[in-house]
């Protein structure tokens, strides 16, 4: 029996990712990669799309909260676990806490959605609101593990979170053949690092690139000057791609990422509603960041192989039922 | 070389469908049946969704569209084919033709919106617009077959068309294994006489349940009464489903479709932000009709197999973007 989850002091390795897999497969879906004859035409490429919209709970969150939770030891378990996050993590941990029975905690600001507040507490979480401010957010975990000795489950500066995510780009590589390039959005960072090391290790002359908001270009930023240079609340439409890159995601990517690139707010927009009305997929605005300079042929992929990362659908329909209610009803 | 497609003056059977499915493949998708264990825990049962969302022009309707266009002589090819249509059937006419070589007209209502003229257009047919009403419709029909020597190839009032729709079901009996239960929408007929034919044919003990909208019921009502009786001018936001029943259709549905289901307008919308939802996929209102009343229960399914067709994505999302433009650009 565990007691405690063993420290991780070694760095991250391919094999981590793989035995990740093979941990997760029994829980979550194999998702399909989609591909569209339209958006080939358009860009001379053959553009495969991992598809983590039809992910459990709507994104690739999952991978990375249920690879964490599988691995606490069984008083971890006991006395749970708690993570800061108004989005897909906080979602992500819920539900890998309630399919294994874990307590979980996430303390969100006041300010996020009621929408996303109810999908967490659906799945059984308890939500602390605090200040919408680093400040309150860091000191309300830091005072329930202290006080409940809860383990803080980080949404991405966190070695397991960062393997667990690694395992959808696992799956690409076995889905879509060998690939010239690989693109996929970069916020904190977790899905970036363990897609990075990932493809580097399975295929290393395949390219890698992040992709992110123009609006919230720090890891752009960071990977020219060789250390973090953060956002500060930065306003773009993909918000999951607000969060600055952090301390573990950025040793990994700073060795194996050969480049970011950066998507205006119109430009998103566009590549958003294309994949909704070719691919008839919801995709989230964050999925549409690495999307956009292949539509847009920014990034000229002629007569190569591109994955892309879709991290993930959830989107708040409300606006556009309300207005089809308003016309019919 | 065949001259002139044959006269159809046998009753349709399931091997037209067989020779209509091999026809098929090597131009349209075999699309994916998709499952969510959220409605299958809802409602009790396993609910496969046959996604024709996915289809080449994004619906069903290339299929029959197709079909009927394999099947024309060399001359009919040449003179080209002419249809009424302000939506899928349309477009799939179209694209069957530019697959082929073969000039498409269609006879639209100038009330059209303009993005379904563009659609059309975009695959080389050209529009003729015509007033609003049956007569204008069917005299601009008329004259065009009367001057130019084109085919009338119908929507849903044509043997090869059924056929064509008919394979969709073929499809999804082969994907998701025997079935209970089959529902499809229906409108003008020809996707629910095909399945009808296919399920009954191949799996006798199978029902087979149609779907509209409450507010266009003259499926139901005309079965009750045996005779067609048409809806005129419904008001459902359910836009593909709004014509009524056309002879030959209505022919095979009577004998082979057990019973006609409704939903209101508010469960119509209610089903279709579900899909939307859980599923990711963007299906039309149209597609939301026959999993309203399996989502909300009114069609008891416990402990069934349930397959659903889905005809189609082409839904407009102008209003949506425009309201995200608006609050990020």
């Amino acid at each position: 029996m565990k007691i405690d989850s063993p420290p991780f002091d070694r760095p991250l390795q391919l094999d981590d990712i793989r035995a990740a897999g093979e941990r997760l497969a029994p829980w979550i879906h194999r998702t399909p990669v989609m591909t569209s004859k339209t958006l080939d035409e358009r860009t001379g490429g053959s553009i495969f799309l991992k598809s983590e919209n039809f992910q459990k709970v709507g994104a690739f969150k999952i991978r990375g909260a249920m690879n964490a939770m599988l691995q606490l030891g069984d008083a971890e378990k006991a006395r749970g676990v708690v993570t800061h996050s108004s989005g897909n993590h906080g979602q992500a941990l819920a539900q890998a806490g309630q399919w294994l029975g874990v307590p979980v905690t996430v303390v969100m600001p006041r300010t996020a959605p009621a929408i996303k507040r109810a999908a967490t507490e659906g799945y059984g979480a308890t939500v602390v609101p605090c200040e919408p401010t680093l400040e309150a957010r860091e000191s309300n975990v830091n005072r329930l593990i202290a006080e409940q000795g809860l383990t803080l489950i980080h949404p991405f500066d966190n070695w397991q979170v960062i393997a667990g995510q690694g395992t959808a780009a696992w799956e690409l590589l076995d889905q879509a053949g060998p690939l010239d390039l690989v693109i996929c959005p970069v916020g904190g960072g977790g899905l970036l690092a363990g897609t990075a090391l990932t493809v580097k290790g399975r295929s290393p002359s395949t390219r890698v690139i992040g992709a992110e908001p123009k609006a919230a270009d720090d890891a752009q930023r960071s990977l020219a000057s060789g250390s973090i240079e953060p956002s500060h609340d930065p306003k773009t439409i993909a918000d999951g791609l607000r969060t600055s890159l952090g301390e573990k995601p950025f040793s990994i990517i700073k060795e194996n990422v050969d480049s970011i690139v950066t998507a205006t707010e119109p430009e998103i927009l566009e590549a958003m509603r294309f994949v909704w009305e070719r691919f008839k997929m919801i995709i989230e605005p964050s999925c549409a960041v690495p999307v956009a300079p292949v539509y847009n042929r920014q990034l000229p992929v002629k007569g190569l192989r591109v994955g892309i990362i879709i991290t993930g659908g959830n989107v708040d329909l409300e606006p556009l039922f309300a207005e089809l209610a308003a016309k019919w009803l």
